[in-house]
C-alpha cells in the first residue's frame, strides 16, 4: 500500500476501512519460501488480524472517549463561567507504593491541580492541545515521539512550547492523567524516541500492517547471526511460541555469543538483549510476551549495584518518576538468574572494586527503595556485595573459557530456577 | 545443530567439515510459509553457501599465516639469541592522512617498536598471547569481544591483564599491525561489544550458518513495524536487492516514522537507523552493502556540528584514533542529504542556539580535520552554521506536520542528489 499520507485526509479510515484490503504483492514474494501463509495458517492469520483490529478499535474508542470526557468537563465549566481545572497524579518517588502482590511500583493518590487562570492560560492551553494531538493521532492511526510533539507545537501559535522539557512534562502529565483510567501512553499514540532491544529465539511475532491489517509472521529463529529489532511501539503485536522462558540479557556481547551459538535452540528459549537499562519498548515487549504466552522471565546482568538496582529493578517493578507507566511496562514476573554475589565466590570470578558511586547506589537502594525494602533476599545479597566490596561483569565468566557461560554456567543455573533471587 | 561446544575439541572442523550437513528441521518449518527455499532458490542458496565458505576459508588461511609469520619471526630471533621486536603503526591523528581519491582516513607509516627486554617482557608476552587467541578463534570459528579477551587473559597466569584498558590497547595494536597487511579485525575474530543498528527495506540479507553453512534468507521487507538488527560482525553476510539507495538515519524516531509508513517501499530504498554515531558493525554493514550492490548512501542527520563532524564524518571517512580500521569501516561513497544549514532557512525550521561545545567542535573541524580541510563546500556550510549561530534537529521538520518529512522534504531532496554535500 502507499505510504500513509498526511493525517487529516484520512480521518477515520485508518485500520477499519482498509481492513480487508489485501496486501499487494511485493518484490520477493515470487520466491516460494517467502510466500505469505496459506491454508490453515492463512485462516489463522486472518482470524488473528480480525481479532487484533477488533481489540484495537475498542482500545481506540476507550482512548478517544477518555480524552473527550476530560475536554468536555473543561468546556462545560467554561460555559458555566466557572474556572475549569485538570487534576494530574504527582509523579515522584514520594507518590509511589509497592506491594509484592501487585508486583510493580504504583502511582499514589496525590494530585496536583492545574486551574485555568490568567497565569496558567498558556500551560492549560498547551495541555488541551496535547490532548487534541493525541485524539488526532488515534483518528489517523499515527503516532508521535516526544520530540515530534514538541516540534508540532511550533505551529500552535501562542500555545507553542519554547523548550522540549516543557512539552515532555505536559506529555508525562497527560499520560499519568489517563493511566489512572487504564489508558497507556501507547494508546494515546505517544511512543518513545528510542528503539527496542534485539530478540532471537523460538518465537514468531505476529505484526498486523498498520493500514491493511494483513499479518506479517516474523520468525525469530530465522535471523541468522542477526536479530529482530523491537519496534518503538508493541501494542499491536502478538506471539506464537513453545519456548520455555525468556532470557533478558544486559550486554550486547553476551547476547551475540548466545545468539551465534544458538543457545536459544539448546535451551528452548527466547533471548532479549536489553543493552543496559531496557527501553520502554523492550520492557513492554517482554511483559506482553510473558503475559500472553505464560513465560517466566529470567534476567542475566552484571553483578553490581547498577545491574541490580537500575537494570533489574527497572525491568521488574518500574522506576520512581514514571510509576504511572509501571502497570504497563514493568515485568513483575521477572526473576534474577545472575550474576549474583554468591556466584562471584562460587565461580571465582575476576572482580573490580566497588566505586563510591556503586556504594552510594547500593546504600540508597537498601534505605529508600520500596522494592529492596520488601525483599529480604535482596537485602542480604546487596549487603553481601557491600561487604565483599567488589563487583563482577557477566562477561567475567569468560575467564573459564569464552563459551563457559553456555556450556556450564547457564545450564547449572537453569536447573534450579527456584534459587533465583526475587 | 548443537550449540558450539568448547573450542579445543573441534579444531579445524568449523565451517568446512560440516558444510554439507543439512540444517535439521526446526519448530515452525512444518508451516508452509516458513519452509527453506527450494528449486532454483535452493540451488542458488547452496551455490552461495559454497562461495561464502570458499571465501571464508581463504580469508582464514591468510589470517593464520599472517599471525604465524609474525610469531615465527619472534621465535627465530630468540633461537638466534637476538632481541625480538614487533613494530606497530602509531594510532593517532598525527599519523593519519586523507585523500579525496582514497576517500577515507589512512594510517601513516610511523611505527612504534616493542622490543623484548626485561622491562617489556610482560607486555610482549601479552601481545603474543593475544595473537595466539586470535589464531585459536579462527581455528574454532569463534569470536571474542574486547571484554571477552580481557577476561580470557585472567587464565594467562603471569601474562594476565590487570585492567581492560591494557588489553584493549594490545588488541588495537594487533589490529593495526595486521591491518597494514589488509587483515581486518573481523578476520582476527575480534568483534565489537556493541550491536549494530536497525535495518528495514527492499533488501534480502543472506546469512550462512556458522556451523552448517546453510544460508538463511532474511527479507527486510517482512518485519512489520519491527526491523532487522545488524549482528556484531557482518563479514559473512551477502545481499540481494533492487533498491535504489541506502538512507542512513541519525535518530530512532525518524527511522520508526519512515519504517512504519513504509517509506522504503515508496522510495525503493533501504533504511538504516544509526542511533547516533554509527557503531562499527553498522558502518561495516553499510559499506559492504553499498560496495557489493553498487548503492549510493545518503546520510540524514541533525544539522549541528555533532551530526556533521561526528556522525557523518565518522560514517564517511572514519575517525582519527582508529584510522587503521577506516579501510574496512568507512563509507567513502556516503553523501550528505541533510539537514543542511541551507535547509534551516529554506524550510524555516525551529532552531536551538549553538552551545559553546558546538562552536568549539565546528571550529576544530575547520582547523584540524583533514576531511573538512579538503572539502570547500563543507567549509562553506560549517561557516554558514557558525554565522547563523543555531542548530536544527531532523525532527524539526515535524513543525510542518508529522509526515512532512515523508511527503515533502525527502522527495524534494531525493530529486536532486547532485546537490548533496560531499
Amino acid at each position: 500500500m502507499a505510504a500513509k499520507k498526511k493525517g487529516g485526509a484520512k480521518q477515520g479510515t485508518g485500520r477499519s476501512a482498509e481492513a480487508s484490503k489485501p496486501r499487494p504483492a511485493q518484490r520477493g514474494e515470487a520466491e516460494r519460501s517467502l510466500k505469505p501463509a496459506r491454508g490453515a495458517a492463512a485462516q489463522q492469520a486472518t482470524r488473528h488480524a480480525t481479532d487484533v483490529q477488533a481489540r484495537n478499535r475498542k482500545l481506540d474508542a476507550v482512548t478517544v472517549s477518555a480524552i473527550e470526557e476530560s475536554a468536555s468537563g473543561v468546556h462545560e465549566k467554561i460555559l458555566k463561567k466557572g474556572k475549569p481545572d485538570l487534576a494530574f497524579p504527582i509523579r515522584s518517588l514520594q507518590n509511589v507504593s509497592y506491594s509484592q502482590q501487585r508486583g510493580y511500583f504504583e502511582i499514589g493518590r496525590q494530585k496536583k491541580t492545574r486551574t485555568l487562570t490568567v497565569n496558567t492560560v498558556k500551560s492549560f492551553a498547551q495541555t488541551l492541545r496535547m490532548m487534541g494531538l493525541s485524539k488526532q493521532l488515534v483518528r489517523t492511526n499515527d503516532f508521535a515521539t516526544k520530540r515530534d510533539a514538541y516540534y508540532q507545537s511550533k505551529n500552535w501559535e501562542e500555545a507553542r512550547f519554547d523548550e522540549q522539557a516543557e512539552s515532555d512534562a505536559v506529555m508525562d502529565d497527560i499520560e499519568a492523567l489517563f493511566s489512572v483510567r487504564g489508558v497507556s501512553r501507547e494508546q494515546l499514540r505517544f511512543i518513545p524516541d528510542e528503539h527496542g532491544g534485539a530478540v532471537a529465539g523460538n518465537l514468531i511475532v505476529l505484526d498486523p500492517d498498520r493500514e491493511s491489517g494483513a499479518v506479517e509472521r516474523i520468525d525469530c529463529t530465522r535471523f541468522g547471526s542477526g536479530a529482530y529489532s523491537i519496534p518503538s511501539t508493541v501494542e499491536h503485536l502478538s506471539f506464537e511460541t513453545d519456548a520455555k522462558f525468556i532470557l533478558a540479557i544486559e550486554t550486547g556481547g553476551v547476547f551475540q555469543r548466545l545468539q551465534s551459538h544458538k543457545f536459544w535452540q539448546t535451551a528452548n528459549c527466547i533471548l532479549v538483549s536489553m543493552a543496559g537499562v531496557p527501553t520502554r519498548a523492550t520492557r513492554r515487549f517482554i511483559r506482553k510476551l510473558s503475559d500472553e504466552c505464560k513465560l517466566p522471565v529470567f534476567a542475566f546482568v552484571d553483578c553490581d549495584p547498577y545491574g541490580i538496582s537500575n537494570i533489574y529493578r527497572t525491568l521488574k517493578v518500574g522506576s520512581g518518576n514514571a510509576a504511572h507507566l509501571s502497570q504497563f511496562f514493568c515485568v513483575p514476573q521477572a526473576r534474577f538468574l545472575g550474576v549474583t554475589p554468591a556466584d562471584i565466590r562460587e565461580y571465582r570470578l575476576p572482580t573490580h572494586p566497588l566505586l563510591d558511586v556503586d556504594i552510594k547506589r547500593a546504600r540508597d537502594a537498601l534505605k529508600n527503595d520500596p522494592f529492596f525494602k520488601t525483599h529480604k533476599p535482596w537485602q542480604k545479597a546487596m549487603n553481601e556485595l557491600l561487604e565483599m566490596g567488589v563487583r563482577a561483569e557477566q562477561q567475567a565468566l569468560a575467564k573459564w573459557g569464552l563459551n563457559y557461560v553456555i556450556d556450564e554456567y547457564l545450564p547449572r543455573k537453569l536447573a534450579n530456577p527456584a534459587q533465583f533471587l526475587p
